[in-house]
């Protein structure tokens, strides 16, 4: 059932965006994917950015970006594909190093320009070799590594 | 202590950046602060993203973006400060809602150019009023609302 909070934005009868939309859904209320997806706000370049979190733990592994054709194939094969910015091309996680993220639940935030991956990650997911990117905290006026390498990355990449 | 992995861009005594020789540390080793933040890589309107996760549950609570002046003041205060892209000003989390964040652990990501903020959230983090902002998910062909609104966003903005 789709409910409407009074919304000034829309008393003249503009249409109102689907995020607005599912902003006043109750949970359990829903929209058609296609539509949700018609209406990501893509930034200049194409992308959003998408954050893997490992599905179990919730450990956040890394942050990457997709396009809209990273994030179709993603939904259809259910293995993480991204854009490499760096590269300029589809970047299907553990092409190279065989450590691929699977996905198992795909979340978008409140005004669509930003993903949330629910993932299965095989091994690492940084290219370190560790298992997350996040891998230096603060702490008082220094950065310290506080996760150490799991696999060396000349095994993972073959250098 | 400071390991160096062989590096082919440095063979010829070029400096290595603070992040190159992050990831070739061991855990426990560590860098000044002031030398990291001097070198993370803003982007062309000067900000980062910023991950919030919830410290103790791990949910991943929203994205949202900081410059220096956020990231600065976020280390100082301990309070979560972000820049509002929309308001082009310092967003002091909870500054309307009351709902603030208080900083457990900041993390840089292995290029540093992502931060995960550990957080402590006061009630809603996001402005529909829900615990967090990922309250859409993907379920075959529809997405789905699957968190109630906490606290009436009338009620968080006196609107």
């Amino acid at each position: 059932m789709v409910r409407y909070h009074p919304d000034p934005e829309n008393q003249f009868g503009v249409e109102m965006g689907v995020f607005k939309q599912l902003e006043a859904f109750a949970s359990g209320d829903s929209l058609p994917l296609g539509d949700v997806l018609a209406e990501l706000p893509w930034n200049a370049d194409g992308l959003l950015p998408a954050i893997a979190q490992q599905h179990d733990s919730g450990e956040v592994l890394m942050l990457a970006w997709m396009n809209r054709t990273a994030l179709d194939e993603t939904l259809r094969t259910g293995r993480v594909c991204y854009w490499s910015r760096s590269r300029q091309a589809l970047w299907r996680k553990g092409e190279s190093s065989g450590q691929v993220q699977m996905l198992r639940e795909l979340r978008l935030d409140c005004d669509g320009d930003t993903l949330l991956l629910k993932v299965d990650q095989t091994g690492p997911a940084c290219h370190t070799g560790r298992r997350g990117c996040f891998y230096t905290r603060v702490d008082g006026d220094r950065v310290v590594v506080d996760q150490a390498v799991q696999i060396d990355p000349a095994e993972l990449y073959g250098r």
